[in-house]
């Protein structure tokens, strides 16, 4: 395979959409997530965002970047204004209506009105959820980052709850997505399916790992809430 | 689909490792990239990261977590200590070897000797790059955020050089993740391969997004450098 490298330089000069695509793909694949929100009017917004990232366990919390000059800039407000907000995968059967989420619609227009989708709410969560979506979280804003190298701003919520179907939850606590059919993008604009080829055991030094064939040790939770055959 | 629904409260006192595994599934696929550092005495280190995300273009930045008492914690010294750092995909034929370095090897311990990867050097960048990995970033540190939330740390490079294989760049420079076996992780051990649905068209308010049938268009890059047939 011939490699070509890209230079500091020429990565400054290449033509604007070039460089925005090729390092938008460097990172490897991104989660897909549509993050609900609503103003203290009780307007409704929508917006998909390829950067939510795990921060931490216990307490629970998921952290993901805006660009405040860009959409979703009317999330940012959102959340800053009511401190609360969901995040719902996306999977292969709303990858088109959660792609034309980043259009740049007018703070008065929903969203979830004019791609097709379905805000729900819990009863808890002020904030809407997507109906359409198997696997949906609450959060409550945390901590506001500004990141000062390029002016962005990264949003980190603490977990409230999790709404998950019963079957995509393995014996050990680790959610099968790809049978949610959860999709993950690459680039700007780009969706792909997964297929599982392990999961792998615990890293130790003085042994290699090996691919795990069951689901793990039933935990305490499975213990109780037995997964039906 | 039967639905479950954990509240704050079952999250806060599930058993720990269930916890972890849930809280670690729930924000969607994540990319897969080793961290390749070295100290100013020369030893080598490499560590597993799925936490890369993407955080603008111009300037060409990266982030990723680091939690300062676990591994990768010899990650986090070598780069206040170097200022340098390797970010390298992970495909399909070395994501055992990649997950091995997870592993809490001391700090005298290369990581590439242990899982039998190897450090390649191009000649300009300090930290070691995995020669078995296609796609090949060297990066220089440019900001650390401490998040209070949990005493994690952000650590933001600038890209200083692309490594990547001619036949996955796209005439518009998005770059063919699917083609070079990347795998996305989801959970803390599960790996995947993906294959691309579609590419969809820039979102715009007025009209329906439609799924892109070529790559875009040649940009000045691609002119200057045709993709051979």
């Amino acid at each position: 395979m011939r490699e070509l490298t890209f230079s500091h330089d020429d990565i400054q000069t290449m033509e604007k959409r070039f460089r925005t695509r090729l390092v938008n793909s460097i990172s490897g694949f991104k989660s897909a997530n549509l993050i609900g929100t609503r103003d203290e009017q009780g307007q409704e917004n929508l917006a998909i965002v390829s950067s939510v990232v795990h921060l931490g366990s216990h307490p629970p919390l998921l952290g993901f970047i805006v660009r405040p000059c860009k959409t979703p800039r009317h999330t940012l407000q959102n959340i800053i204004e009511t401190k609360s907000f969901t995040v719902n995968s996306v999977n292969d059967k709303i990858f088109q209506k959660a792609h034309q989420t980043s259009a740049r619609y007018s703070k008065s227009i929903s969203e979830f009105n004019e791609v097709g989708l379905t805000p729900y709410y819990d009863g808890n969560c002020p904030a809407p959820f997507v109906l359409e979506s198997s696997l949906k979280i609450a959060l409550t804003l945390k901590e506001r980052i500004d990141i000062k190298s390029n002016d962005t701003v990264m949003l980190i919520g603490e977990v409230n709850t999790i709404h998950v179907p019963r079957m995509a939850i393995m014996h050990d606590g680790f959610l099968d997505l790809d049978a949610l059919g959860t999709v993950t993008i690459s680039g700007l604009d780009s969706y792909h399916r997964t297929k599982r080829i392990n999961r792998l055991s615990y890293a130790k030094p003085d042994k290699s790992v090996f691919p795990l064939t069951t689901d793990g040790e039933p935990s305490s939770w499975a213990a109780v809430n037995p997964v039906p055959e």
